[in-house]
């Protein structure tokens, strides 16, 4: 492992699937370097060709590491716990592994994906309402599960993937001026997350590009 | 395992996502009872409050197995190839399995929640068109991983849950009128992957569902 050189993400500071991967490096333990990827500026750098090559979905993230170019959050933070030491990011339990991912799921295939840039700006004007609705019925289904799976955390008392979809998706739920008050267990368990040094570390408001009139 | 009852599936013909988990029994040789949601009759089946109890997501499919009750395709996919015998759904190669949940999230996250019934409803008039734009947008992705990642079928030459994702897209892509001649290499899998028995007996012409006029 001497040899290894550090996974590279292209992300972007507000992108939920960038923080994502955050999360997952920083929970893990593991340096990486950042490309940010601006999806606003010169009308979205995930839309030119050397990115393209690297991604060509055109979204962020995409992540270098050991030798092959991986997109698709999901699938970058399992090949993480699965080729990487630290706290495990699923649980060892079948029954548990796979309630956490049904959870990350239903925000990685369920609300995420109807909020996100490109989608709403497809919508235009009815961009905030749309999203509200996918957000919320995606948390109106999440709420009753997570009263049965949470412990202290989504799934018991260990932090696992559905955690780390969970935090950012509730940053998304704010920004669209989503009422997170109305769902008492995502609320609990975001404030509980937003304590943890990893999940502080990975935050939109501090990194590398982050705009200045936004870092916390 | 001899006091294990059969899981039952609760889906619909039709559903891309149910016939994905239907592939799946059907590679690992699983019996399994169906019990039929009609995304369409008396307003969506989906919507009543008994399935609401299932599957707060009001989607297809629920699936219940081992006393618990699983949604989210590829939860239940992944749960069935940790938990049952038979070939495996993902590879052993940590890196190759990292290439099939990408593909496979391409697809459950980066297509089919775009062109699915709820949000086409949404959608309204212009919903082939937007079910179109999306499906081709990820097929246009999906075409250059695939020919670095397929042998035989999506990643090298064992069948994986990216094949089990890839079929019924590509399904809906046909229904939609996306030309999949434009993509040979997913043309050519999705014809390779037709011809194999689990991809025939859980397709959607021939589910206990099936209006006899759509039967093959």
């Amino acid at each position: 492992m001497a040899t290894q050189t550090k996974p590279v993400l292209h992300g972007y500071f507000r992108s939920s699937c960038s923080w994502r991967v955050r999360i997952a490096f920083a929970l893990k333990g593991i340096e990486y370097d950042q490309v940010p990827v601006n999806l606003i500026k010169d009308g979205g750098q995930q839309l030119t060709e050397p990115y393209k090559a690297l991604n060509p979905m055109q979204q962020v993230p995409a992540v270098e590491i050991d030798g092959v170019t991986l997109s698709q959050s999901l699938a970058v933070i399992q090949y993480i716990d699965e080729t990487r030491s630290g706290p495990r990011l699923l649980p060892a339990d079948p029954k548990k592994r796979a309630q956490v991912r049904m959870i990350s799921d239903m925000i990685a295939s369920g609300i995420q994906p109807l909020q996100n840039l490109h989608v709403i700006q497809k919508i235009g004007a009815e961009k905030v309402q749309w999203s509200q609705y996918f957000i919320n019925r995606g948390f109106q289904a999440l709420e009753p599960i997570l009263k049965q799976t949470a412990g202290k955390y989504c799934v018991g008392d260990e932090i696992s993937m559905a955690d780390i979809c969970l935090v950012p998706q509730v940053f998304n739920a704010e920004r669209f001026k989503v009422d997170v008050g109305q769902y008492p267990t995502i609320q609990r368990l975001n404030q509980t997350l937003l304590e943890i040094e990893a999940f502080k570390e990975s935050h939109p408001s501090c990194q590398p590009d982050t705009p200045p009139d936004l870092r916390a």
